[in-house]
């Protein structure tokens, strides 16, 4: 806030002159009280001057409509919306949201800080409000080659920038709570610089939830019972109620939730995509939800609105009062929380489920997706195995956990696999792309179904490599040149020819076109996935691919460098031993 | 926290190291969930390491009594209570108080940015975690002649200091109301800053209110009724409910407070001297009233520990819990709040009312009172009235206000007024302390009762010039020369002799004795000037005389400046007009 501006806005405030805008006629939800009042918001300039009895330039009547402040999603992986934060932004505008804390780790651990600078400028042509936290776990382990290692030294700087609020989601739990050395200097760092550090704790408990939380732990989103829950905010934890695309955690927790500790509840999408946002909304669907199950709306309301401004020390919003952002949303009842109008710092952005502004797009040329594959060639994915009793990676449905299982497979003379048509396994591919390392890694995949052609993504959680999924090496190798040809992101092929792709220039892990151009776009590679290549319906055949790669979910998967067991938390051979 | 300290605080929470003190069989309070739990706390160093089953270097035995987190005065002026930070630590320490906030109000009109200095400095000798806002109204009034002048430019770099919270009470409201041009300059500094604004906003309402609060203030401590807390918290200000040694406003507000908005409540004392710390205690004291008056002792710890740690972003206190520092309060039970032991920064600094650490004092040499008066003499004091129909303070018992009187009094042939036993009026000199100004203004005070001798001040709210009251010029002056030689404080005289006398070594308004020192002191002091100066048993001496040059109060005060009117805001004559 500039001076005139101060002054302007205590002018309007005092009524000596008229405001920008009037929104007449609201049912105003006073967070700080859980009451509502009923009266006319004044603004001025991007903030609310004041509640009262206001003449305005402009005046729009409210028509009795309640106005909550604007929702807050606490902790969102824009990517897996495989949008950019322009197109995300007009996507969740029209359903309330006015700010969002986004981990940018995926992009991070493709394109290192220069993601994060890219995240950063695009933000600035939503009216979407998006503050970002610093990965913490880039790369995600030391068993792959990601695109960046973000170590303490390279988040002192990012750190201190104002669209920054911290480190985000400590993923690797058990390297806090042993104290690793490489950890210690990443949690000084944020405390040096006075910022927040987000949690990720599934399943931790007692002791070593205090060594975890110690260090200064400010938010959980993996809970997934009360009793989770509980422990965690009696460590001072906030707790992230999570309903996403994939984890919905909603229901359950917020039976957890009590008058006296639900100004530490928070929610949060973690992931949401683009057919979610669409159908069912974003924060709006969370108040929705809690309502249903019993929660008081003005309680649910100030989980979306005050409670994460104060987590977050967001000391400009929160609430509908005299100073802090115009970040408004006029809502059509409490139950529903059909969202009207809303509107951030000062300006009427979106109205009827649709989002005003003309969208500008940042250049993504600093993050335009590159393919640095070296040598790569059909005779890469050949396996030479010593033995047809193999381990393979089971797929389990519904779900990111695999299983390791033990199968006897065909082999030809020099030992590489032979797909049986009657048989759902299938060779899987890792072929690094960040490196020029030439690096490429297979292993067996069961459960995925696909009975023709390939499939290959430039999405592969952490580290977003190729991954690529055949019946033969010469399609898994078709689908891989294709990828790369069109810069990463989703292809599907059969015979050597591209059935369906979607390109996804930025990073390799985003598209650069609107929420529902990706919506149908991955309903038809959906549809062509199942029908023509047979892939099973009881998965979600391109998101299932993704996970193969995160190799900190159990039980067995794969990076660049070969089969890992999560178990035992090493590499291992495909050749079952001791046979 | 170093990394070293970092790491051994995650050793010891998972259970690895011994802790170095377990505080066992505790009812610890869990602020977060509004519950109780039975166990053992671990230390760290100066952090909580975690509640559980810890073994550790020393073991404490709690048997059964409660642990709350320390408590936190959330506004308190030092220098009304006559001690030095040291002192005042001294005495609250052993009442559970384990921070405090302070606005040093006072020190800063006498001694600049240099008392501010002495203040923090000072403050590094108790165990008593002294925070610090910047006093924002430095003089006071421009009426006046203070030690000091605080604009924004010299706000600029103290309120970076990590001691310092941001800018104390903004008692200047109808300057914000008004958005005048030197008080927005100070706003910006504090936003600039990221810091916070205290406020001060007695009665003022509706749009006005809108306008105050909408420059961003945090707090207000000066509500008395109810419907004033509220409108207050409904426009995001934390309320703090003060009980001090003159304004007692608690039992009154804790009616308003609710399940709902008791977050954004907070408890402060304002004023503490040290009768009331040594009879009634501090903040244990606080709890015991909103215990009695009703309120859930929960809420009310919260209100003392949790609440203020947010409402001030001190994200290192407020609870129990692991990472955050170890301010500890063991207490007999929820009623009386009877204090046992008190753990600062892990350390066990007070045990059954005694502090335990050895008092280190800061050298006072950088803020010792001067006594700046040029040229002072008797005939300064020498009145030249041109009628006898004369404006007189009335004073009004039991507070701080004034009525402005009218009065026919004698005059000698040179128009000096003369002093009549059977008249309760006497003449009153304000003599300008820190400039060299050569200032004396006088006027006539009605209702102190005095019938012999005179008493002199150095402390005189805001400025802290001298002011002297005495039943002729040669009492007057005696004083006022004794109050020089003794380098300010308070001296009561009678016939050229002291009868009694409090040095103020510190600035003139505060002693370098303790507590219990300074409480005798004031006792003898209360005894003699009511005994023998035959001043009114219905009015404290000291502090009433203090108040007569505060003159933002109504209705009528004195200033170096001479006779002013707080109604009109302006200078007046003595004599009645158009007599």
């Amino acid at each position: 806030m500039k001076k005139e501006e101060l002054k302007k806005l205590i002018d309007i405030s005092a009524g000596r002159e008229l405001a920008d805008i009037v929104i007449e006629n609201c049912k105003i939800i006073d967070v700080y009280s859980g009451k509502i009042i009923e009266g006319n918001i004044a603004i001025s300039d991007k903030w609310i001057a004041g509640i009262g009895n206001y003449k305005g330039k402009i005046t729009l009547d409210a028509e009795g409509k309640y106005a909550a402040p604007g929702f807050i999603d606490s902790h969102i992986h824009i990517e897996s919306s495989y949008l950019s934060p322009e197109e995300l932004g007009k996507l969740i505008v029209p359903h309330g949201g006015t700010c969002i804390v986004a981990d940018p780790h995926e992009i991070v651990n493709v394109c290192g800080i220069e993601g994060l600078n890219y995240m950063i400028e695009a933000a600035k042509n939503t009216a979407l409000d998006i503050k970002y936290m610093i990965p913490s776990c880039v790369p995600c382990t030391p068993f792959e080659n990601s695109g960046a290692i973000i170590d303490a030294s390279k988040m002192r700087e990012p750190i201190t920038r104002k669209e920054v609020l911290g480190l985000g989601e400590f993923m690797n739990f058990p390297g806090v709570v042993a104290a690793d050395n490489e950890i210690l200097d990443k949690v000084m760092v944020a405390k040096e610089s006075g910022k927040f550090i987000d949690g990720h704790s599934p399943g931790i408990a007692n002791h070593l939830l205090n060594a975890y939380t110690a260090i200064g732990i400010r938010t959980d989103h993996e809970c997934s019972t009360v009793e989770e829950m509980n422990s965690r905010i009696s460590r001072g934890v906030y707790v992230l109620l999570r309903e996403g695309s994939a984890c919905k955690d909603l229901r359950n927790l917020i039976k957890g939730v009590t008058k006296e500790n639900s100004r530490r509840c928070l929610l949060c999408s973690d992931d949401r995509q683009p057919r979610t946002i669409l159908e069912l909304g974003h924060i709006d669907n969370h108040l929705q939800i809690c309502v249903e199950e019993g929660l008081d709306p003005i309680t649910a309301i100030q989980m979306a609105t005050i409670n994460a401004a104060e987590c977050y020390g967001m000391r400009d919003r929160g609430a509908i009062a005299p100073g802090l952002r115009a970040d408004i949303v006029l809502l059509e009842d409490l139950e529903k929380f059909k969202v009207k109008n809303v509107f951030i710092e000062g300006k009427e952005v979106a109205r009827d489920g649709e989002y005003l502004l003309e969208i500008k797009k940042h250049s993504i040329e600093s993050v335009r997706s590159s393919m640095q594959v070296k040598d790569f060639n059909i005779d890469k994915l050949k396996m030479k195995l010593k033995s047809n009793k193999v381990y393979t990676i089971d797929i389990q449905p519904g779900g990111v956990l695999t299983k390791k299982g033990i199968a006897e497979v065909k082999l030809d003379k020099d030992g590489d696999f032979i797909f049986e048509s009657d048989k759902d396994i299938v060779k899987i591919a890792v072929i690094e792309r960040h490196k020029n390392t030439g690096n490429v890694a297979t292993a067996l995949l069961r459960g995925y179904g696909i009975k023709r052609g390939a499939v290959a993504l430039s999405i592969a959680h952490d580290s977003h490599n190729i991954i690529a999924v055949g019946i033969s090496n010469e399609e898994i190798s078709t689908a891989v040149n294709k990828l790369i040809e069109q810069g990463g992101g989703i292809v599907l092929v059969e015979n050597g020819e591209v059935l369906e792709s979607m390109p996804m220039p930025i990073a390799g892990i985003m598209s650069d076109k609107d929420g529902v151009w990706v919506d149908n776009k991955l309903e038809t590679l959906h549809k062509i996935a199942t029908e023509k290549l047979s892939i099973s319906t009881e998965i979600e055949p391109i998101m299932t691919l993704c996970f193969m790669s995160l190799i900190v979910i159990p039980e067995i998967k794969i990076s660049d460098r070969g089969l890992f067991d999560v178990k035992k938390f090493e590499f291992i051979k495909l050749e079952v031993e001791g046979v």
